[in-house]
């Protein structure tokens, strides 16, 4: 018989019952019921009910054991009585009678409880981390991880694209976030850095003739602490392809993330592949106020400047008249709801930093609210009747610069669909992000600089960079969108040498400049660079989305704290003076804070 | 018509003659036969064959490019003539007669040559990896790493297990050998470190109840270069297992292995799965004298001590009388061998460092040479009828300290294998090395040590390290060896506090040390931790075996050179001072190195 088990917890079934069985697991419950104890033994595959009675040499042993001991049982298979038949259980049916024990490994006092999931502080979970990943939510969102994974893997290969890996420790990268920074022991005072992401090796890779490339890819930010982004490592479904137009990236990738997402999206509908719509960035800006719109919110954004050029509501007036704009949420069927309600919005925005979301009511088709008085109930009628809303839909209203209406509508949009009950949760919507512009203003620089990737090739090539007004320009870039969330960006790839010190010089870079920080795929470019393009998922993102859970530290499997710190590991930590000295550095007074 | 291409450079047969397609990829070479030109278009699936004529509005267009250039292809497929059809070429029934051309990126004169493989300068390839890895050997090597770790991720995975990812960024381990160190920006002069391998994260999973692990998982090492080491990062495909003894670990990785060597080992034999010699350490070091015997190698070391407690070679009698052993290397059928090939093998012998190595030579049973004289024929002659000698059979000689007679004999048999020309290179031989000591005894320090790993559960467990001399207790910990390279290696784990706290104290380290050192695993064991076991294979190697490549810089897609530089992206750099003042450290002098 093996040493620790015949089977799993998860194994036996009223077919067992009069074996004799090992299984091997942790103390999940006790119950005591005098003179018989019950135990559920678990292990990664489910849970089995041990019972113990006075005829039982296991049971002392058992009774002295705490919960999440380590334990090997030999004993009897017996069906359990009819009400005692646990159907939420695959061993339900069963129970095993204990003839002996084997104590593996005798459990300690808990710092945190296993077997019920109440909440715990954070920093006690990630320091007793191997307790936290036995709860059962845990636990099964990290298999759900692993499976979403291999899942993507196999829907890649079948796609006929090849797994490589790109080196970890590379140069850094003059774009994009910063860059955490490897020393080298053997050139003094220079440093390697860990890569962002693959961007640059990707692309050598398509120059290098490899015709289909990815890479569950582990990426590395130095970035400050955020709510939505864990400090430190991230991983991506990272793929490129040469000889491909933007359609033929969407074509290959729909059917691998719908296939992935449906996988597990439980009872959750998805768009079928070759239905994601293709939403212009200009479009989503426009009806969404956003470049993630989460498509399950029925609302669509509307722009009403052309009724307000003359109107009785003089600051939209004003605002059009300056070339602003007015946007309107509809907020259906809303007659029943209290002036509050539309007050309350109106108080958001000003929280939010914006002036005020104006808002028309209607009941009955009688109009309501201040815009609706001044602007008169007949011009009010033919916006509604434009927009075919209906006379107990109610109105609100985002005015301002372009940008600044477009924001707080979107964000409006979002607070109105949810407070309305009218987010559809029951699918993921999924749809493309296209031609997205190439450059825009940093208003705090004041210069034009890139709106994403420099890498990516300007629609119109290098005619369009040299003719046109480059704030006009769209790229080949694009991004997925699911529910709101950014879960993938792509573009195709500018290959050509001379368009690439084109597109750099409009940002005031020379090809100076650019040979300096791109030199690898600058170089590269000059030796027959396939077209190639392609794009990068956000695996940890897309794994949230599919456990529905609401923190990247519930589907991670040793995360850092906030404060990037692993509680579990100890890291980071203070090197050995050895340490510092073999890599020449010495650890200086920090900078001051700004503001300090 | 797709704008790239209808087919790859791979697909056309004598089934599209007539169609009309496109084909986009790289010139590979071109043949110009006056006014008719042939040009090779390459592509990562293949090679076409282009004709273009007079007639063809494409001829001066590819006339003036450069081969590598990339260009698309449209024009129609027609039959070769039977006396040009190329057999060894997939499309070589046919050619595709160019009506058009576009240039997608024009070469400029190529640094090294692709479609020629003659030998260049490493530096040159490394700096031009884009262009090295077009070559056939190398894009082939490459493509069969991919398609080996897919093997491995497929073959595990129907075993039972689930890939999961580690962290990258963790903390420094004060065991093996040197850390990468990552600055930390927020928490000044403290250190992350990259993973040597996710040992104790491994074993954590376990702890945490996940029950089979396994990763292709990136490990770095801060090593000095060495010709057998790629600088850097390496891959190993690693496991665990909870609830398992060695011998499980053993029946479970044997299909996997012997799998996926026999998927890529071509015409070769593989040691079937079940069937891998269990070899335990110390009869190792006695028949093959090495921890790592090239099994495909016929000849067995014995130790024929006991032949010269009294004998006319006074030499051996004095060595066997303090202590020391004789050990024996047959030299088969080497009766026709001259005197010189006996005595090369002795001064090869000198010069690797070693006292020397003795011989007998025989011819129709006649022996010849100093120890055969002295010892007497008649005793020659036991000592031959109990090695199962024949009579044109020679014998070499290696005496000594037991340790060092069996690493010369290991080198010498080795040598005489190769000079034999015995070694079968017509298979994988596969065996495990098992029962390594736990212990050594370490010269320099005057210390017992760890053999190898010291988080290995010790035969015998907490007894044997109370009640035994540490130098005969054995671990189980075990090796995989193919042909004479480690490729695997691995142990059943000691989860027991008390029984870790014991085996570091025997190396001198208190039960604080152990907290501080390995304290998330330490404090792991207090909680449940289950028996487990596995092991780590390396990737490199197996892929540089079943490639058989001579460097792991052929089967590595961007590897450094041996001064750890990557030439492509150029790393390690100097850091901008904004990163030093943002990690707060300053580069002093480097120190001195030794002896200068």
């Amino acid at each position: 018989m093996h040493p620790y088990r015949t089977h799993t917890c998860a194994q036996l079934s009223s077919a067992n019952v009069g074996e004799t069985v090992r299984l091997s697991g942790w103390i999940h419950r006790k119950r005591d019921h005098g003179g018989v104890l019950f135990v559920d033994l678990r292990d990664h595959y489910g849970i089995t009910q041990i019972v113990a009675d006075t005829d039982s040499p296991a049971l002392p042993v058992l009774e002295g054991l705490r919960v999440e001991s380590v334990i090997t049982i030999e004993g009897e298979v017996k069906a359990r009585v009819a009400e005692t038949v646990n159907e939420n259980l695959s061993t339900g049916e069963i129970e095993v009678f204990a003839r002996g024990v084997t104590v593996q490994s005798a459990a300690e006092e808990l710092p945190m409880p296993v077997a019920d999931e109440q909440p715990y502080p954070e920093d006690i979970r990630l320091k007793y981390r191997f307790l936290d990943l036995r709860r059962e939510t845990l636990h099964k969102n990290i298999m759900t991880r692993v499976a979403v994974i291999a899942d993507m893997r196999a829907r890649m290969a079948a796609a006929g694209f090849n797994e490589f890996s790109t080196p970890i420790l590379t140069a850094s990268s003059p774009e994009g976030a910063r860059d955490f920074l490897v020393p080298s022991r053997i050139h003094t005072g220079k440093f390697y850095a860990l890569p962002q992401a693959p961007q640059q090796y990707k692309q050598l890779l398509m120059v290098a003739g490899f015709d289909r490339y990815f890479q569950i890819a582990p990426c590395f930010r130095d970035e400050d602490p955020r709510a939505d982004r864990l400090p430190g490592e991230f991983y991506q479904l990272d793929l490129e392809m040469s000889f491909v137009t933007q359609e033929e990236v969407w074509e290959t990738m729909e059917p691998v993330i719908q296939g992935t997402f449906a996988a597990f999206a439980g009872d959750k509908a998805v768009t079928p592949a070759g239905e994601f719509p293709r939403i212009p960035y200009d479009e989503a800006m426009l009806k969404y106020g956003s470049d993630k719109p989460d498509l399950r919110n029925p609302l669509i954004i509307s722009d009403v400047s052309a009724h307000f050029t003359q109107s009785g509501f003089g600051l939209f007036e004003k605002i059009v008249g300056s070339g602003g704009v007015v946007r309107v949420i509809p907020a259906p069927a809303t007659h029943e709801k209290s002036r509050k309600f539309f007050d309350d919005m109106n108080d958001w925005a000003r929280k939010e930093g914006y002036a005020g979301l104006g808002y028309v009511t209607r009941k009955g088709g009688e109009f309501g609210g201040p815009i609706a008085k001044n602007h008169g109930p007949e011009r009010m009628a033919e916006l509604y009747a434009e927009l075919g809303l209906g006379e107990n839909d109610g109105l609100f209203f985002a005015a301002g610069k372009a940008a600044d209406a477009a924001k707080l509508a979107g964000a409006a949009r979002i607070r109105i669909g949810e407070e309305l009950g009218l987010i559809d949760e029951s699918r993921f919507a999924l749809c493309w992000i296209v031609d997205f512009p190439f450059y825009e203003y940093d208003e705090d620089e004041k210069k034009v600089d890139f709106s994403h990737n420099p890498f990516s090739m300007p629609q119109g090539g290098i005619e369009a960079l040299e003719g046109q007004d480059p704030l006009t320009i769209k790229a080949f870039q694009y991004d997925l969108v699911c529910n709101g969330y950014e879960i993938a960006s792509g573009s195709i790839r500018n290959h050509m040498p001379e368009t690439m010190v084109k597109a750099f010089e409009i940002v005031g870079l020379s090809k100076a400049d650019v040979e300096e920080r791109f030199g690898g795929m600058y170089r590269a470019f000059q030796y027959g660079a396939p077209p190639h393009g392609g794009m990068a998922a956000g695996v940890d993102r897309i794994v949230m989305l599919l456990c529905g859970a609401k923190n990247l530290r519930e589907i991670t499997l040793f995360p850092m704290n906030q404060r990037a710190e692993d509680l579990l590991m100890g890291a980071p930590s203070a090197p050995e003076p050895r340490q510092l000295r073999e890599l020449a550095l010495r650890v200086v007074e920090p900078p001051k804070k700004e503001g300090a």
